[in-house]
């Protein structure tokens, strides 16, 4: 498929250089437009350059449209102010202002000045909003009609909007003062009566939301309702965007990976392309933190030498239940995050839960600690060595149910994302208590143990 | 808002109990159908049954259409056949399938022997694919149209058919022997002159999968391409059912929690609502399992015992080289597991990757090797003990990386699902290796250190 597309990226070069118009639309109608744009991320400058002066303003609007950020950035800077113009007009909005969020301020404000006063309004209002709510992912791209329209000019009227809009089968309906009072569908109106009033056939129940809304809580709000757009209105309910769905695709994959990284201390922007220095940078602090707390668990078992010096055996024992605690307190942590992130639970509605983790945890930790206590009393032929450790192991994975419960929680209740060094906190707490109560246990009945 | 449709639903019921259907009507038009079905979740089954038996077909399909699975078989259960059937009129065949999936065989048997031929055959058909497959996923209303049509025999026949239709943006456009040869969009057809034949609108250049597909598979196409649907052909290329995009944002969301839970040792089908004694069925296997590597660690500590006699202090500064170890291997490992979940590695393209990630572990394991053989050097004095702790730091953290970089991507390529046991196999990995690297060093210079 690669080589395929980038043979095709060859003979597409060829065609604009042999000035063969017919043989490019033909290689273009071809390929898929963003497998097209990852192959000419391969392309040396000079080649880019042609290319992007060469081919004609739909192909390359949609390319720019496919690309990744830095070969939009490129192509951008293949071109004159005038072309760019051009460009935008085959693109929507939402994507405009992503490309003109990645360019040098300047360059944004020169190309906003030269745009016409309505596009200059609508992108300066969408540049406004943060990254990650409503209003940034927002397109303006929509049919929104008024609710007095009979069915039949509803129809002319999408005619003609219908090929600049993202969504065709969703028709939104305005009351006079433009408030979003209603949504059509496009089946309803295809099929209606010509002279059906558009406010007949809508349906009011509609689910909004604010620009200022966290992006996350939108794709929830998609996910749970099977919709394919969710309008964003103002708080006087006019209608001021709508959010599609592939929009909405990319923030799930977006905040899922997110969650999964920024659990394991990664920072949420590496990936496989990452460079060395990058990945370095990256995950070093976060290293750095862990050892600090690597170092706590450390002085915790420190503080009982004197112990271990007496019954060596401690020493290869007491990772088993810190070992275990981690482990047990990572399935609650991973359970409370996708509840989190699929919006299942607060910390308000949280005690129930907690009390079925806790009890979860001291039945695990009273079957997986009996088991270590025979196997213990095998190896060691101590049967005190076995209850301590059995009681241990029944502490350490009440606590590690306590914090992977809660940590997750308190974060998200203090507006920090649920997955963020979780588990650091949680590896802290394990193997902090968990060697502290086996040890000082330990300690007590150190007669015994002898 | 749980509240409020909890009143609604009340009113509902005393609604349909005084035979009020203008009322039913503008309550249910009120609602979300979604959360409706979570409030009828909570009713007695003496109220569901009179529910079920008063409210109209429509309205039933829909909320059996949303209900949780659970919800689904309950309602079913207060149902007769005939009922069932006239329900199933209402209900995409996909979600039908998936009814009867949790209805016991002789039921589904039965039901089926009751559907007209036509319907029948679709449903045996579908019920013949796995789960998580496309053909599992797919459904088939649809509206395909023969290629030689004209845009004004299009249009009328879309009118007909959009009623019963999923998805009507998008068109898909047959060839005489049923082939699909392209896909028209709606708009163009809306906008196309009325003689114009299909097949001269339709682009030809499309994304197709087979049933057999995985549906991991086809939600990363529909997420690269921005699709909002996706056609399902069988080997030779006839169109058998389509994929719409709010069953992908369900797998998207589905696959993600797997790989979360799974990596941590969770059974995928657990969340926030399953009971205790589920939770602990489904946690403990792992745990056991967990204890097994706990104890393979323990004796490679266990065989040093001699050495830890001599000088304690290895026994509290062992478990900050097999911690870092852990830590940074879930770092590689959770890049890892999303770069295979967005298909953006295989085994056979891993080697320069995997070099990256064995360079960042030796240097995040000299960096931070340094910075604990400097605090270890304060707190013990001994500068071989720093050095010690510093070589297997380095040691581990490259162990790490080379482990969480191959696990994931060998049970890929065993086909499994790289998340699973994962973190198991890492930790065994950095928790045995690092204790016997640094407690072996510390055996070779013991003199140095006592």
């Amino acid at each position: 498929m690669k080589n395929q597309t980038k043979a095709q990226l060859n003979q597409l070069l060829l065609a604009l250089v042999q000035h063969d118009t017919r043989q490019v639309d033909d290689i273009y109608d071809d390929v898929q437009t963003i497998d097209l744009a990852e192959q000419i991320e391969e392309l040396e400058d000079n080649q880019l350059e042609y290319l992007c002066s060469h081919i004609d303003d739909i192909k390359l609007a949609e390319i720019l449209e496919e690309s990744e950020e830095e070969l939009q950035v490129d192509i951008i800077n293949c071109l004159d102010n005038r072309r760019i113009l051009a460009l935008f007009n085959h693109i929507p909005k939402d994507t405009i202002v992503d490309i003109l969020g990645q360019l040098p301020i300047g360059k944004t404000k020169q190309l906003i000045s030269l745009m016409k006063a309505g596009e200059k309004k609508i992108i300066e209002q969408l540049l406004g909003y943060e990254e990650d709510t409503a209003g940034g992912i927002m397109t303006t791209e929509y049919i929104a009609l008024n609710e007095n329209l009979t069915i039949e000019e509803s129809i002319k009227k999408i005619k003609q909007i219908a090929p600049k809009t993202e969504v065709i089968d969703t028709i939104f309906v305005l009351d006079q003062y433009k408030h979003l009072i209603g949504i059509a569908d496009l089946r309803d109106i295809l099929i209606g009566e010509d002279s059906t009033p558009l406010h007949t056939i809508m349906d009011t129940n509609i689910i909004t939301v604010l620009p200022e809304t966290d992006q996350e809580e939108v794709s929830l709000l998609v996910s749970k309702y099977d919709l394919t757009t969710i309008p964003v209105v103002n708080k006087n309910n006019s209608l001021i965007g709508i959010i599609t769905v592939d929009d909405i695709i990319d923030v799930i994959v977006e905040e899922h990976t997110e969650d999964l990284l920024q659990l394991h201390g990664v920072h949420k922007e590496e990936s496989l392309d990452s460079s060395l220095i990058d990945s370095i940078k990256m995950r070093l602090p976060w290293l750095v933190v862990n050892l600090g707390t690597a170092f706590l668990a450390s002085f915790v078992v420190k503080m009982f030498e004197g112990t271990i010096e007496q019954i060596v055996a401690l020493s290869a024992t007491m990772t088993i239940v810190t070992g275990m605690g981690g482990n047990a307190g990572s399935q609650t942590l991973s359970i409370l995050i996708r509840g989190i992130a699929l919006g299942e639970i607060t910390l308000k509605e949280s005690l129930p839960g907690l009390k079925k983790e806790i009890l979860v945890g001291a039945f695990n930790g009273l079957v997986t600690g009996f088991l270590t206590a025979v196997i213990v009393y095998f190896i060691y032929g101590n049967i005190y060595l076995g209850v301590i450790i059995c009681l241990a192991m029944i502490g350490n994975l009440v606590i590690s149910a306590l914090f992977g419960y809660l940590i997750p929680l308190v974060l998200k209740s203090l507006n920090l994302d649920p997955a963020i060094a979780s588990s650091i906190f949680l590896t802290t707490a394990t193997d902090v208590l968990g060697f502290f109560i086996f040890l000082q246990l330990a300690n007590m009945f150190l007669p015994y143990l002898l």
